[in-house]
């Protein structure tokens, strides 16, 4: 086997197995009296995870709204953030002040703070943020819930952060590129879907559309049709890369951090006062499928994925 | 100011007033209802925390030991652990399998686990675990609240990981060198102290003992006089080292992960039954003290501390 690598998705499975089972969420969930204690971590560095172009504000409030996005994921209230800061030599005063700032103000954004951390010397910037929250107990949302014949949403538009990240790297002016530099992660929509008691399953789609369906798909042991005319391609996308790219990037570019979730067909409703959405499908019994004019095509599990670890 | 770094505490001092203010504990404390919800970070990587000797499994046990007696020292019981993994590409399926049950075993000996986490592909081995605990909020044990007059106490010996440093360093075969790869943190005794009611200051000397005092000193404004003769030396270190470079260890290496405290001094019975702890020496009103003889001198703040950030 040599030479070949693990897919982070491959190796999550075989750490499961080690651990003895780790539930495949947006966060852990922890029983914490009245309600349940939602928590995550992503670690972040400099090459993989941070463009050439941001400015450690950005790095700052990227590391807070990655996790503050799997809180949402879960329906959850931010309860606090800790951050574990590995700074390279070259980091200055005037790096570490903005940084910093970005973690501050990205939590006070989301109404929460950073609550403590840990501080160290690497070679290479690497931010490692927790967030904590909470939710109540008959309202917690998960990954697996979905049901054949639950419609499949979405919030807000897709492929804004596919189109920022194609416009850095063809050198084009846009404010998709803010878009990807500073994500904002749907707490309040997700505490609204969970407080609606409409919705069976949610996530959120960080690595793309695609893997999310992929995702909520294993989890829940069910399909999604996705109908292609419904997605809400972000505005003017097609504008910049055509229409054939903005409708890949709205499917399998990461980074837009919206929330992906299946309602109950009868309560539709209620989802859509809890917060802006678009019905972008339905569950199915098997299969991901994407609709066009009437004619479906299975998709392939596209996206943004860490290969990680030499297999000897 | 050209050359210049910031050391830990002083880069802490000024993240610390960027965020409005960050407790100076061993964990974050929340309030979760009835209890209160701990929480604590730290990010270990290769080079500046694995000694070349530490196998993987070690090096998986040390990243949540290392929170752990985190969560020891606040007096709270573990709920949970959370591990940021960045693997480096030579990480082999052997590498990766002690690693992860490193961790998980540590977590399952204090009977607690792994609940989730993040995997990343990184240049150099990283890992940042957080661990999460709960206790009742009328028992929590922080940094301050150190009182002059109070006896202050470790549990166990000092000076063991110290030890095994210095024996690696040397060449020397030794006991000490588990005890510095695999550090046990102290969660009954800081959960049993908690509930004795006689502490009124905790921390862990995962920094060595002189820093730790020197932190308590600050958070609850207060001085210590410590007693030489009646440091808890870690056996056998003064025959491997010489005496005055054992009580150096015992009063500057890291690495122990004991937990020192401090006890209202009518009830050192009661911190007695709580569990086996060495009455060290005692709260004065200012000043870190060693006490030889019948004299006094001042201690001057030694350990381990990483230098982060070059300054323009």
């Amino acid at each position: 086997m040599s030479g070949n690598v693990l897919g982070e998705r491959e190796l999550i499975r075989r750490i499961s197995e080690i651990l003895g089972g780790v539930e495949n969420d947006d966060c852990a969930v922890i029983d914490a009296g009245e309600r349940y204690l939602v928590a995550t971590t992503d670690m972040l560095h400099r090459k993989t995870d941070f463009p050439d172009i941001m400015n450690p504000w950005q790095m700052g409030w990227m590391a807070v709204a990655v996790n503050l996005s799997d809180i949402a994921a879960m329906g959850a209230e931010p309860a606090g953030v800790l951050i574990a800061a590995g700074l390279p030599p070259e980091a200055d005063l005037y790096f570490i002040d903005e940084l910093f700032s970005g973690f501050g103000d990205c939590a006070a954004y989301y109404g929460t703070r950073i609550i403590g951390g840990d501080t160290d010397a690497h070679q290479e910037l690497t931010i490692t943020g927790t967030a904590l929250g909470f939710v109540e107990k008959d309202l917690v949302l998960r990954r697996r819930g979905a049901r054949a014949g639950d419609l499949l949403c979405t919030t807000g538009a897709l492929g804004g952060a596919g189109g920022g990240l194609w416009a850095w790297q063809n050198e084009v002016e846009s404010e998709f590129i803010t878009r990807l530099l500073e994500p904002e992660p749907r707490l309040k929509e997700g505490q609204a879907l969970a407080k609606s008691r409409a919705v069976t399953a949610m996530m959120d789609n960080s690595d793309g559309l695609a893997l999310s369906l992929f995702d909520l798909a294993e989890v829940s042991r069910v399909g999604f049709v996705v109908r292609e005319e419904a997605l809400p391609v972000a505005d003017c996308l097609a504008k910049m890369v055509g229409q054939e790219k903005a409708l890949e990037m709205a499917m399998s570019a990461g980074g837009d951090f919206e929330l992906v979730f299946t309602v109950r067909p009868g309560e539709l409703e209620a989802a859509r006062r809890a917060c802006r959405l678009t019905v972008i499908g339905e569950v199915v019994e098997e299969g991901i499928w994407m609709e066009r004019g009437g004619e479906r095509r299975r998709v392939e599990a596209k996206g943004y994925e860490h290969r990680i670890g030499g297999v000897d």
